[in-house]
């Protein structure tokens, strides 16, 4: 079973990473982007076939490791 | 409208970033992952109206900006 992890910054939190990206690209000339918010992606591969116990799993990895959950959300999504 | 970016390394491509979450998770005590692997995740608010214009526009800036599309694949997801 797949399980795919977003983290995103929470509201309110400035991002430089974003901004960064939002300044790089009306360098670049694209003009009519507003705001830019850079988050992470995780892909995991679980041994774990039962999707009850895998959420949990993840869950407890999220707030364990993978977000910071002061500044950051997380959502889980379960695959196959 | 919303575009939602998923930066995701090709396969075959080693994702170091990705083996060090997978052995601080087994660091942890979670048995069971087989495999991590870490992308990016980018929000843009754009101000184009239209599907079409925007994916094409977003398109090239991943082409450009974004994604490395030497390792990298990119996937682009408009929302609303």
């Amino acid at each position: 079973m797949k399980a795919k992890v977003h983290v995103t910054l929470k509201n309110g939190v400035l991002d430089p990473q974003g901004k960064a990206i939002g300044n790089a690209l009306s360098g670049l000339g694209f003009t009519g982007v507003d705001d830019v918010r850079q988050g992470k992606y995780i892909e995991l591969d679980l041994a774990e076939k039962d999707p009850a116990k895998a959420r949990e799993s993840v869950e407890a990895m999220c707030r364990q490791l993978l977000a910071n959950t002061v500044i950051e959300n997380y959502a889980i999504e379960l695959v196959g």
